[in-house]
């Protein structure tokens, strides 16, 4: 991570989650020159928060060796729901207050960078897009497995934001429209209450109530049940385990498919905490995609893991950034807000 | 449908169906100047089937008033999965014999002018987007329904083709994963098993089985049981044709709920045979999206009926090839097939 070794320009990417703030400062390839962490303490409200995602910007600049100046832009991740345009998020679930708080342009105040605004699980995607495993791709599908199902959509070599910030939910697309489980978001059959980790452990309380499983037992006593220790458990031939993370393989081939009968990608990547499940459970996925898929579909799409693990949104966030002052293929309306250095135009 | 009122450059559009071939030109505002209907004799195989095209575009550019020299380019929209960069069908349903034929190429030759290869739901949704519901729109998404359930995707302008030309393929996407109805393709669960004009009808003869209905009966036995006459006998107060159009109107709008919370377009269109059944069907719609879609999406994403009914596959088919001769936005890879008029570039 020696700046030395990398070329300018480079940019900062911010990824806002509920609890914590990560940022790191990267190459005009992707390449990462920082990877630092701090406490959103999202309780403080959004004026405080604002002021830990400039800190965190700070830190990760001075980590990587380079001066304030050498930043060309700041990309800032964040979950939830957001208005693009306006900069601002809408009621973020993990960020009480911060609804409709113009979080973009305070932070361009503060950092006095060209800053961009982006959903976190779009950010992941661009970020596998441009540096991870979606490289030399034109368009891909990613999905990022944690307490929800994030998603993120490459079309062509830019995100699909939508045309009210609402693109690429597609944890919230329906798979199941008669008895469909409840999501976090209140509707019933989507995804994300099927294939997310949340999801993953209370279907497996619920089957534990009628099906005896040793091991998952004793995580639930040790109150460690959770999508890791489900995914150990099948490893350890666990039946009740492998049954979970078969189904779990197939409610993300079927998310998988949904989303190959509509926008065709070159590949569907999977990432987030639940992958650390390897090399058995991608194949499991990969096994019903191949079953649902349109025959051509099956033989031609790839299908892998993500490859950047926690550093891909803020990667992403960068490299939206980058995309903004005119690399290629960004957002006009996020270039108005710009004061773009007029050598980077 | 006075040449002389209209403007140049002028194009021709071809809509390939199992049974007929509609074609007919239109202005660089894709407005009609004819409408044309020829049989497809689609058991004569691709080289006699190619020669009907031509005819049919011959026939539009004779009722036109124009001559075959004022026409730029031709656009062909087809049914079935196929190969765009190839110009070819893949092993469409109704068109035996026409796998892998080369058709872009042979009809290009025939009428001697640029040409191109569209999906034939694609197409319609790009005429919308061009000259009828979606004018004036940046995205969109229309739903086709018929035998099948169609989809096209236009995003900024552009359709989604998708990387191996399966974009919008969204009648094959999965809305009831367990114990699905089984799709034309062979697949269960897809939305096109549920709210295609077919599926209606298949839905209506299983209900019949243990719920009366006589004007439904009085249908079947007249062997006039379509989607025209359920949604005829839910108008006249039948039950249980009302509770299947309610039905389907759920099924689309699960289907459209997915759709925006993929690519989130400003509109979704519905179009084909089964929009006959009239506004208290596209009411029963859009109560059930805004049930189902994210808030912000409820108030802001437009939803209605498609305007160009059976001339959107030509009138689109011909914005497709516009649009391939560089007016804007069209695919790079279409254009080097074409012998482009020096004037139009």
């Amino acid at each position: 991570m020696r700046a030395e070794t990398h070329n300018p320009p480079f940019f900062l990417g911010i990824d806002l989650g509920g609890t914590n703030i990560k940022s790191g400062v990267v190459d005009d390839a992707g390449q990462p020159l920082s990877a630092v962490s701090v406490e959103t303490l999202a309780a403080q409200g959004p004026e405080a928060g604002v002021r830990r995602l400039a800190e965190a910007g700070r830190r990760a600049v001075d980590a990587s060796g380079l001066n304030w100046h050498d930043i060309a832009a700041v990309g800032l991740g964040s979950p939830g729901t957001m208005d693009l345009a306006a900069g601002s998020l809408l009621d973020p679930y993990n960020l009480p207050g911060w609804d409709r708080f113009p979080i973009r342009a305070r932070l361009a105040e503060l950092v006095d960078k060209p800053t961009v605004l982006q959903n976190d699980a779009n950010a992941a995607a661009f970020g596998e897009f441009w540096a991870g495993a979606g490289r030399g791709t034109q368009s891909l599908v990613l999905f990022t497995l944690g307490t929800g199902v994030g998603c993120g959509i490459v079309h062509e070599g830019t995100l699909i934001e939508g045309r009210h910030s609402h693109g690429a939910e597609c944890g919230h697309m329906t798979v199941q429209m008669e008895n469909g489980r409840q999501c976090s978001c209140g509707s019933f059959g989507h995804l994300e209450a099927y294939a997310s980790a949340t999801a993953l452990v209370q279907r497996a309380m619920e089957a534990m109530a009628h099906e005896e499983s040793a091991l998952l037992r004793q995580s639930l006593r040790d109150k460690a049940l959770t999508s890791r220790s489900i995914a150990e458990a099948a490893e350890r031939g666990d039946r009740l385990a492998q049954r979970l993370m078969r189904e779990t393989a197939r409610y993300l081939a079927v998310g998988a498919v949904n989303l190959m009968h509509t926008i065709d990608p070159d590949i569907v990547l999977f990432g987030g905490g639940m992958i650390a499940a390897g090399d058995p459970f991608l194949d499991a996925i990969r096994a019903d995609i191949r079953r649902l898929a349109f025959p051509l579909l099956r033989d031609r799409t790839r299908v892998a893991f993500a490859e950047l693990g926690g550093d891909a949104g803020f990667i992403g966030a960068a490299g939206c950034a980058r995309m903004a002052l005119g690399v290629s293929g960004c957002k006009d309306r996020q270039e108005s807000t710009f004061d773009t250095p007029r050598e980077l135009r």
